[in-house]
């Protein structure tokens, strides 16, 4: 099945979960975070098939999140480079690490976030700078910004009326 | 082709990505987020084939992130509300909002995040409330937890040097 595809979608996490392909891209994105950088590394840690790594690195470099960088002429040979964008997706992947930790690993966590300073662990927590105070969606509502359109407006409409009734 | 299950590897974002089922689930949690309860208002948000949302609204029941609740008797009919740890995605989503605005909305945004008590739009950044600084790869490292087998160590010693020398 065609799968529909999300890259117009309003929606900036439909758009977004369109820029990364699938679930398993993220997986390459996360080894990339973990410096991996050659074909050969990223196959041995997703003991993936060939074909299939090489197209999602392709995706992911034509979505913009890789870049490719020769490393050699003769035979040519590609290394696979974070892009700004790619490494915008950190919030996005140590928000996952967290959530996994705190739901999903009853025989405790097997890799944490730490502070390089004091070395201690990190509770990584979604906060407002200016104001000073983590987001919540008690505190905080998703409002239309300048390109909403009409779907969007009553989306966002119905989600604040939930929410609303959620928080009474 | 049958996919590699993720559910049992150390790696939390792994697990996380398993748990979640799809990409394309992440769209039902939005609309869970976005107040949505019932199959139709899901189908209709998503447009997708009633076999299809209906299997992946089991996965996530059975994966703990939405739980059934019978709104009728006769016929039997269920909505579907956040459990905790559904709701726990809630900062995964919104750095996927923030990184889709910030990379993917050249005509800007149609959603943003604000605060409820000021309507002012904010910026989500990843939080040490602790120490009271952002989290950021320079100022953070991934360690080893109680967990933490072999394998492991070595993904995480990889990615600190690599760290390290990208530092420098």
């Amino acid at each position: 099945m065609k799968r529909r595809d999300l890259s117009e979608e309003a929606c900036p996490i439909a758009r977004s979960l369109e820029r990364v392909g699938e679930w398993w891209s993220l997986l390459i994105m996360r080894d990339a975070f973990h410096g991996l950088r050659r074909f050969d590394e990223f196959q041995k840690s997703l003991a993936i098939a060939p074909n299939i790594l090489s197209r999602r690195l392709a995706t992911l470099v034509e979505n913009g999140l890789l870049e490719k960088r020769a490393y050699s002429q003769r035979p040519p040979r590609y290394e696979y480079h974070l892009t700004e964008a790619g490494q915008g997706l950190a919030p996005v992947l140590l928000s996952l690490l967290h959530w996994g930790n705190t739901y999903f690993a009853p025989e405790g966590a097997s890799i944490t976030l730490a502070d390089r300073a004091t070395g201690r662990v990190v509770t990584p927590v979604l906060y407002d700078l200016e104001q000073q105070k983590p987001i919540s969606l008690e505190s905080h509502q998703l409002v239309a910004g300048p390109a909403a359109d009409e779907n969007m407006g009553a989306r966002i409409r119905r989600a604040s009326e939930q929410q609303e009734s959620a928080n009474e």
